[in-house]
């Protein structure tokens, strides 16, 4: 039975290559169905509703996986690369070479991995994140460790299975940011500390925050959100928005791209960064290529590039003086009485106040990436075996003293404050990094090309911007590599240079 | 890989029965997914959003077709019943049996039809469903007979598929109330017609309707509908409400079972009839016994055993005297300014004026099971061919002049008033008023068990009542077919009698 007509996403494409379309295409369907049920689980779901949500994301997953480990699916790739060296037949089109190397790419990583392996790997992660989760409640490190040790035990096995060249971790950031390589990210990671170390040691920003007086009602603040996110080009027609406990954006598809957000009612920053942050995922998601949908061709690049567009939005030009000029009648109109004492410049000094603290999510522009370092280096050193989940914590506290001054004072706002790690994801923290230096390069460049670029963000007109944003990066999906997009959108190759100039001119240190 | 992990749902079963539940689990699994995907279309997706959920179904239904169609699946149902007779093996157990003959009978439907066919008649409906809303719209049923003779055509080659024994309706029948046969449902149904042609002939209750002044705030209606819905017993960390344009219930396990339901700013009647509605219905999917999830031991009996427990609540408990004592306070208290002069007895009258209309589903309690009837006997004529889609307009219009003395004026509320047909559901309506004539049944039945219960429902204190539903009807699942279940919980064998004595007793004939 053919229930599912697969499209015409082979125009252009060599007939040849249609059944291997035809079989990843149904894959794509599969995995945002699981989006679905995430996405159900996190806005709408009932509390009881938990095991049985487990139930249809594992039967899901089964799937999934048969299909991946199909005979068939070998099959249609092997006429089009050597499944051995990964070599593409050298007469294809960049098109279908990458359609044909990225599928490869997705599908060596499936069947490199045991299925023993895998069933282990997903009972050890689910039972990881549940004791992560009660050891943060009860803010005791202790408790996480020893499955922390498990899971770095299981990640050094990962990455033997996946396979690598120079560095175990170099498999686990491929996972991520495709073709990325800890050499080479300790070639941009390193002047990048040093960078922000000298930023840190003196910034001239270091004075009081301002305080904002009173608190936000969160329909106000919902409505101010939904604003932005329509002046950002965000297409509700094509999406939706919804309250969770984490903000996240998850794509059912280019026309179903939906966001999450939250609000405190007594910092206004919150919700607006959040939502502006998923609105630029968001962007991105309904800006691939329909006719690609469910092919690598109309999939995003790299988690580094995903979070370059929600960087732009949320810190580039979310705290940027021409933004504020614009949005503040907004914010003064939605809390008159809040705001009746603060002016534009007041607000431009509260979203950018810089000041270190022990939490990642809530950092400052300056700080934010010397969380990543920390992180980055502690990752190779676990993944390397030279220190245990136990040692860890005095570690992370040292790192937090000696690079940001800050002294961390319970484990809940430490070592346990991220989730990635008990759900396995060693080797992710730096795409945040790359997402932020790719950011002001993004930014800089469209800079270049639309120079009233400045009063369209006072006057909150990005139809320009986000046009930009769409030809340069979002309308590529996997089409070039992530560093090879950068170059061809910004002109520049990846390097810590304009980020540190961006900060540089923005907080300009002083003696 | 064995990422979904089949529970212990073999406890006193035999273990020869394992592979056969290991197979069938992850098939209800699946249907619960497609559940959550048909709850989102209906409830928070954005509006273009539709395309991609027709894919994502479409995907999950060629998986599900797969299975039941699989070797796998044939060869461990082949211990335990003969394919070709049906007939289990003997020694087994109550549970055993129903377990193997359930999914057998559901095996059965989906092998015999042709997998041509059942493309075919995939494109076949959604094209009819999508052209009956058109011609809704234009209010023109030429538009829509067409499509209706193509349905008549196919239906007519599935019901020759499923096969039957005396009357091709009985394959379709089957398909919603397994077991029932059209000659049964005539027996039943005559007499019921008959009775009712009696009642609404002369029905005291025939004088104007009071008028609710003003209009009700849609949260206080919401509001009040919660209220109910606990007093019911709906537990909502098992399940929540939404609003919807059609009000439904689905279950994506007994633990998440949802409900919408949709409210008129001028008529109170309208969200709290469908809130108690689809809240009986959702009392029956919480009410089902989870270690039997995804089998038929663990599925509801019938669509007239399901719609017995909606009406039950909805008309039976929803429209009693007792209860308007109970709820009126509440009513009130949620609307003072609308109820200052509305007493309980107006109320009363309110919610159980019978005055017969063109459309089914406001119909009264008197009228509405004529609509069942006229339709019957139309799809029986529809299906032997002896009338075709364009001469059924006349055909209906006569019927509703001459069986409810209603003038049709148009065709939206007239023939193009329901969905059913246009989405190839023939043999379906008659479980509607299966399910009133097993309502009032079920109540009676109840009354008798709980001498009390005309005191617990004025103080609407229902949890003897719904604890009665569950262990008489709830929990046994498919383990008896539906006659059987009925005459276990009330001592009596289905007949249109209590439920026309119902009616004498609550609307009088006067001459």
């Amino acid at each position: 039975m053919q229930l599912y007509h697969t499209m015409t996403a082979t125009q252009g494409i060599r007939p040849t290559l249609t059944p291997l379309i035809q079989l990843i295409k149904p894959l794509g369907v599969l995995d945002s169905i699981s989006s679905v049920l995430s996405w159900d689980e996190e806005t709408w779901m009932p509390p009881s509703g938990i095991h049985r949500r487990a139930e249809q994301s594992a039967v899901l997953a089964q799937m999934t996986h048969e299909r991946w480990h199909s005979a068939e699916l070998r099959n249609a790739l092997a006429p089009h690369i050597d499944l051995t060296t990964g070599v593409v037949n050298p007469d294809y089109t960049l098109e279908e070479s990458r359609l044909v190397s990225e599928t490869y790419r997705q599908w060596r990583k499936k069947i490199a991995i045991p299925t023993a392996f895998a069933t282990r790997w997903a009972a050890l992660v689910t039972e990881a994140q549940h004791c992560w989760q009660t050891a943060r409640d009860h803010n005791d490190y202790t408790q996480f460790a020893p499955h922390l040790d498990q899971i770095l035990v299981a990640v050094r096995e990962k990455a033997q299975y996946l396979g690598y060249s120079q560095h175990p971790y170099d498999a686990l950031l491929d996972c991520f940011e495709p073709g990325m390589t800890t050499q080479r990210l300790k070639s941009v990671f390193e002047p990048l500390k040093h960078g922000l170390r000298q930023q840190l040691a003196q910034c001239s920003f270091r004075e009081d925050r301002p305080t904002l007086p009173g608190l936000f009602d969160e329909d106000k603040q919902w409505d101010l959100g939904v604003i932005i996110l329509k002046k950002m080009g965000f297409d509700f027609n094509r999406g939706r928005q919804d309250r969770s406990a984490h903000p996240f954006t998850t794509t059912f598809g280019v026309d179903d791209v939906r966001i999450t957000t939250r609000f405190s009612p007594t910092d206004i920053l919150e919700g607006l960064s959040s939502t502006i942050h998923e609105g630029g995922h968001a962007l991105y998601e309904q800006g691939l290529k329909a006719q690609w949908a469910d092919t690598p061709l109309g999939t995003a690049c790299s988690l580094g590039i995903h979070e370059s567009q929600s960087r732009v939005w949320e810190v580039v030009i979310g705290r940027h003086a021409a933004f504020w000029e614009g949005i503040h009648p907004h914010v003064q109109a939605a809390f008159p009485e809040n705001f009746a004492n603060i002016d534009t410049k007041t607000m431009y000094r509260y979203v950018n106040h810089v000041a270190p603290g022990p939490i990642r999510v809530s950092a400052d522009e300056v700080s934010y990436n010397m969380h990543i370092m920390i992180r980055f280096e502690l990752e190779q050193q676990m993944l390397q075996g030279s220190i245990d989940a136990m040692a860890l914590r005095d570690l992370w506290n040292a790192q937090y003293q000696q690079e940001l001054g800050v002294h961390v004072r319970d484990d809940r706002t430490g070592i346990l404050q991220d989730v990635h790690w008990s759900a396995g994801l060693i080797g992710y923290f730096p795409t945040y990094t790359l997402g932020n230096l790719y950011s002001v390069m993004v930014f800089e460049a469209a800079q270049r090309a639309i120079p009233n670029l400045m009063d369209c963000m006072a006057n909150l007109e990005f139809t320009s911007f986000t046009q930009w944003l769409n030809e340069t990066i979002h309308c590529h999906g996997q089409l070039y590599d992530a560093e090879t997009l950068i170059h061809r959108a910004t002109g520049e190759r990846l390097s810590a240079t304009p980020f540190l100039d961006y900060l540089q001119n923005k907080y300009p240190i002083t003696d």
